[in-house]
């Protein structure tokens, strides 16, 4: 059966194994200190244009967002997020439970915007509540919205004038940033947040997201977070190579391009069809409503998701696509499909 | 410069990148619910020799100690550790960071026994102190010693006897396994303690740890823990793959066969030598004690740690040897070293 | 200028500070372990008429609700509450800061309900998300309302059925179970709920809560959490005199009916006067929506909260009363009422 | 039987418990912000002759030190402090259980030194260890021995040196101040410490604590850590009005001199009878070597601790004393020695 649940189903791109194959003997520092951790790092700022940052390559998203939130707060701040927000959502409390509160607010389109982030700080208004600190926003979003640049510069704008940290979980980043309706490069992002992690497991490798803290003051003595929180991989190398393989050219664009590619075959398609989305998804992430009895028949086939009860005869289900999606597959879930309607 | 700074310096095994490129592009449900997590928890139970215990499949050490012991206890509730346990001294405070003390115990060989335990039961009396709950110790120990089956035997009795957690850390366990002087199993050790984990990256892994949890009443909901610390690896597969390559047949003991030959060396031959050790060590460290001229010296071609400063003239260096250690370097070590005598 | 804004606007009842007094030169065994509290906890367990409960004194609810919760819970466990609960909005992220999620749920009453319980129970599915462990209340709620004895029945049923804990904050139990609506004893209290606490601060003493542990398998060690906390006071004794005193006849319940009184007074004259409350509320807030100019006049002469917007002309207040609201200042402020309409 | 226990036997002055009577039914704003505590500062302030300093009064000190400390430090972070500390010792983990490892030093009599100070900063290398970050002491320490100014300045030049916060666990400062060996002044304690507190609960108040943040960088937002930790006592009237009291004249100091008289009184008549003492204490704890015989007797009529065995025949008692202690009871105590040598 063929699975469009997520974008992690396969191993790495076969470039990354192939440079681990290749280097395996060779002895490297532990922690993070090798010479691919080292290159990585180059090669990143290389395409993010920047030098005044600092990159940390972490193994996993969960722990990316803990560790950098956690190291980011003093004990009573608090951080703001979509109620879509995966650290709210699915993370198993993992920001609580380095003692920080997560502040839901209600949106539509998995996006927060600075009403948003007003009204958060307007309700907190003393030391009998948390102190909202942090902005955590997902780009794309957990429903495959994305932020344009000038959304960005609002948010960004707001939360220096008010003294907040502007975070941005990027697990699905190379897939908002190759998205059509993007306009936001690397730098843009670097200028306007404060810290964000591009993510490197949900596009082609096979763990690892690199953290980048561009506010100064966020800084100093990261290591020690990530060491006390079990993430400081022995064999770094592991993630050096990957992130030196996925940024040396353009593998990770490429890889990101292909699984959007993947995406807009379904969202034309289905939308030829007929059918209704349950959001305007521009990135690797697709939402149709669909009828349950098609639902029934095309699972048959297919691993996917169903996202969310519409109404007593339809759901929306999520069809995920990645670097490795094959095109062929897509085609026949759009054949079936086309026979179940 | 050759390096016997540690055991982690090269990449994984062959034949686990052979099975990792192999199996690349199937299709496989994350977060550990993988064919390879399952099959290589099936032969990880084989040579455990066990079916009633759990085993779960996480990237790191020092993850894997810090979900282990803070789901295991009591907020209020105490480690007790040898002063030269890992979690005590190079964990970045792991351990307290999840609420809990560690309280060290001074030993001189790294290894706890039943007196220095009850020491820290009587001192402890009431509810101005922590209540101490579990065992920590380290199997070889951070100085390379190993427990006999004996010692184990009356520190579990100990432990059922007065309500304690006996835990250990096996980043080098196949190394103590394969010791000439072992006499446990890894049915013995899954008989006489309520958790441990069997060290992957230590032993020819790119990453990965194996816990088992013995005792019943630890194993409930375990998954959550390893969630919301974030050590539940999209592709799980990654460990997976690797554990079972390790243990369908006898590699990881190969392996630590041939760390061990290579450190049984360095001891023969710097014992020939005329030199002294700072401990006994039957497993893949060796601390010999050499003049600092000498060490100054082998310093130039070889990279290792120095531990310990003996006296103005002489310190403790540390050897560490994998299964990746290649002979010739050993024997051309040793030469030197004759050369410099 | 007359305050209406709280119930710990005055000291201590009288009685508590004279029985302070006269005992004030006795020596008596430190940290909640004198004859004070031996005698406060026999007189509580006489009302509450069951002798199978541990009873601890603390000084304060936030600090009760945190060191209870915390030792409840494991670390991947999370509370459910209404969205007006005291430990989700007024508490600063105390519970968060001991590790785990509250999850808010939107309730119109300050009321949760097993309708309530079961969404989050059924939106709660995996180990990516918390586990949903403890049930917490307020009786009466943050808005006034009480709970009945069926209200309660089903909700203990369901956490029964369900491996929930149970717990209620009685910040105002005085008040609420003093309350002309009220059909609940302690005794029921105690049957249906795993734990609650008898709030003092709120109804006559200078501070001090008594938990009741009613579930034998949280009872274990409690005592160290609350040292762990720093809410084991060195003069125990403090707290053991004030909830004797309270209790040793029926000063407790004396105290909260005349709260109660005072509010019923508000609340029906106000009614009279044709205007509408935010809630309705049988204990000792009331919740009266007036015209704003009407608000600020009244301001001219009384403390009280602004609890609510209601619409661009009108506001919801919050007036409290207490042990000690004098009856000619509640009956002036209706006066200056009835003029300024 | 009389107790020579500790010094919170008894309730509080009788002019703290006048105070509180007295003004016992007037109205005040809840939460630290009332008229007392704010009289409370200032007479605090005068007294220590400075103006730029922050003063919080928390009911505890177990709290206080929790509160503070988890409040100064990253989550990286760790404390200094001797094995004799109190928050190593007697506080049940409350640091640890705000996340931050306490590193122990071995000490003779109580006391840091700058040499203690940076052997741990040498030990504590890189981000595989904890920081040593705040260096906690006790003054008077648990072992009755006090610090002198030129100590004290050259901890403080040393901390300031290498970024370290330097912290003062304040409980019995009064009879430190008031030993007839001190050479300190509050304005000393001030200006060499970043932050310190002024103990109550063990000189004459029913509870309480007067933390003093010097340091500018530590002061900001640092109510929200005392109300999430869940010490902002509703009735902070309790507390500014004792530490009013105490300090609006002279009260503080002439109760602590009261202890240290008795204590005087045990030090001199025990060295005349011959016996030796654990500890030179010029303060409110005084640890004479006895015969165990002779302890056996004395514990038929008095309360006291029995601190450490020395021999087989001999064991250091504990005797504290305090304002309350009565000069009778001491001569009396010192005579029944007398019949028993």
């Amino acid at each position: 059966m063929y699975s469009f649940k997520n974008d992690y189903s396969e191993g790495a791109h076969l470039n990354i194994l192939k440079l681990m194959v290749e280097t395996n003997l060779e002895q490297n520092t532990g922690y993070g200190e090798d010479k691919y951790t080292e290159v990585a790092i180059k090669v990143l700022k290389e395409k993010i244009q920047k030098t005044d940052i600092d990159i940390h390559l972490i193994p996993g998203g969960t722990q990316t967002n803990l560790i950098a939130i956690s190291s980011f707060l003093r004990p009573y701040e608090a951080v703001i997020s979509a109620n879509t927000g995966h650290i709210l959502v699915h993370e198993t409390g993992a920001i609580e439970a380095t003692g920080h509160k997560v502040i839901s607010v209600d949106v539509h389109d998995g996006k927060l915007n600075i009403n948003h982030i007003k009204d958060v700080l307007e309700s907190h208004t003393d030391e009998h509540m948390v102190k909202p600190k942090l902005v955590y926003i997902s780009n794309p979003t957990e429903v495959g919205s994305i932020y344009k640049k000038d959304e960005l510069e609002k948010i960004s704008k707001y939360c220096k004038e008010n003294d907040l940290i502007f975070y941005m979980d990027g697990a699905r980043l190379g897939s908002a940033l190759c998205s059509k309706e993007n306009d936001l490069t690397l730098f843009d992002i670097a200028n306007l947040l404060d810290s964000f992690y591009i993510g490197g497991t949900k596009n082609g490798a096979l763990l690892g997201e690199a953290l980048v803290i561009c506010n100064e003051s966020l800084k100093k003595y990261f290591r020690f977070n990530i060491k006390q929180k079990g993430a400081l991989m022995a064999k770094g190398r592991v993630l050096g190579i990957q992130f030196y393989e996925l940024f040396r050219e353009n593998l990770y664009f490429e890889l990101a391009e292909h699984a959007n590619k993947m995406a807009d075959l379904f969202n034309k398609e289905i939308k030829m069809l007929g059918f209704e989305f349950l959001t305007n998804s521009p990135s690797n992430q697709v939402f149709p409503i669909l009828p349950n009895r098609i639902i029934e028949k095309l699972q048959e086939d297919y691993q996917f998701y169903i996202w969310e009860k519409i109404d007593s005869e339809n759901s929306a289900i999520r069809l995920v696509t990645s670097w490795a999606t094959e095109e062929v597959r897509v085609k026949e879930f759009i054949e079936r499909l086309k026979e179940l309607v």
